[in-house]
């Protein structure tokens, strides 16, 4: 069982930054040769969820590490506040609607998981929605991998208290930042422990595995993640189609 | 355990014509009813899936059963051979933007079983992938309900060899029926033992019950059906809101 609050947010003692970013590159090189493969092949699709608490990098993770696919067929989602039509849903209506096509990756930028996170931390749920939630998340993923070819990848962004402060308060002072500031953001960060214990449960619950990725450090959270999503690319049998035979 | 072939298509001896439609048309009247509040309330949901073979009266059920009910918050999907794009995505992708919001009657003229009857009876599919969707179903069927206060009623049309054939020969028959026909219906017909198996075992492996609707005399697959469509309302706390107190 994991928890949380005794994993790393910092990359292990001795790594080097300068190999780590060496493979970075050549692993995210590689990503965007087989994203174009994908594409022409329209068999096998990729989800990959982004989950963390504000400030730990959700936006830069994929921005970096699929800096080198085209657009057409990646693309990324970000789940805000439910709408109210989507309000009068079931939580994984709009979620569903947003599942990769084959041949296409898609990014979630938050995504179900908030519906047994923030919701969970508040008591806006009690714990037995939350049970069928999770058993409905569970067999939601489980659904896209059988029926659709569909490889996901959950990335847990884990950031130290500390380093959250620092990130946040960077968006106050840094001109170019300012726009992803909220006030809110501040008031999520004295539910911390609640939090930890919630996202601890999301990852022991899940019947697909969890990556958690120590993001105190971005150039190494770029590395995790981008060693993560090659391999798992490479586990596809992608190929070019060809002429048929005459 | 059920078996379709087994079971009557016509109504039970001694059924009174005139009674069961006067019952129906009072029915019918209650359901246009309790619908107004639905739409006023925007708490509930409900979910009608019709299913049968071809000719068995899934368009003439909805029309004759909700007939006292105002298209403001009710309505038909009809679901047809996939698109490309809904091929690119798993079965349900296209079934769960259907579902309906709160406040919202659904009725689904075909369904997410379709995936497991005309796939299964062609062997487009195989059997692990069968009852991998049948779990699939069942989950998604279950998240609807708790999670969006959605009532899923399905009624399985259960219809004779013998009255399919006459419907379907109307068809040609028929001026205004024509439009109807296809050549398709008379060819799936030679799989009629196939699909009753299907059925049987699609009705066996859901968790929410479903309903079989001895279909071959129309006034009675009306009756049935508004029976319980206005039984499954009634249980609901439907209430019109008030105004709040000072």
């Amino acid at each position: 069982m994991i928890d949380l609050s005794k994993i790393a947010t910092k990359p292990p003692k001795g790594t080097d930054k300068g190999d780590v970013k060496a493979l970075t590159e050549q692993y995210c090189k590689r990503i965007g040769e087989l994203n174009e493969i994908m594409r022409a092949q329209r068999k096998h699709s990729l989800l990959i969820i982004f989950q963390g608490m504000d400030g730990s990098g959700k936006d830069g993770a994929a921005k970096n590490v699929f800096k080198d696919c085209t657009p057409f067929n990646l693309s990324v989602y970000a789940f805000k506040k439910p709408t109210e039509i989507e309000f009068a849903h079931d939580f994984l209506w709009r979620v569903h609607q947003q599942a990769p096509a084959k041949g296409d990756i898609r990014i979630f930028n938050r995504s179900q998981y908030e519906d047994i996170l923030i919701q969970r931390v508040h008591g806006w749920i009690d714990e037995e929605r939350v049970k069928k939630r999770v058993a409905a998340i569970n067999a939601f993923e489980e659904l896209a991998q059988f029926d659709n070819n569909t490889t996901v990848l959950k990335f847990c962004l884990h950031i130290s208290k500390e380093e959250q402060e620092k990130q946040l308060q960077e968006r106050i002072d840094e001109p170019e930042k300012r726009w992803k500031h909220n006030d809110g953001d501040w008031k999520e960060r004295e539910f911390w422990d609640d939090y930890m214990r919630c996202y601890s449960d999301a990852i022991n619950w899940s019947t697909i595995p969890w990556t958690i990725v120590p993001v105190d450090d971005r150039w190494y959270r770029d590395y995790v993640i981008a060693k993560k999503v090659c391999e798992a690319m490479e586990a596809m049998d992608l190929a070019y189609p060809q002429l048929p035979k005459k």
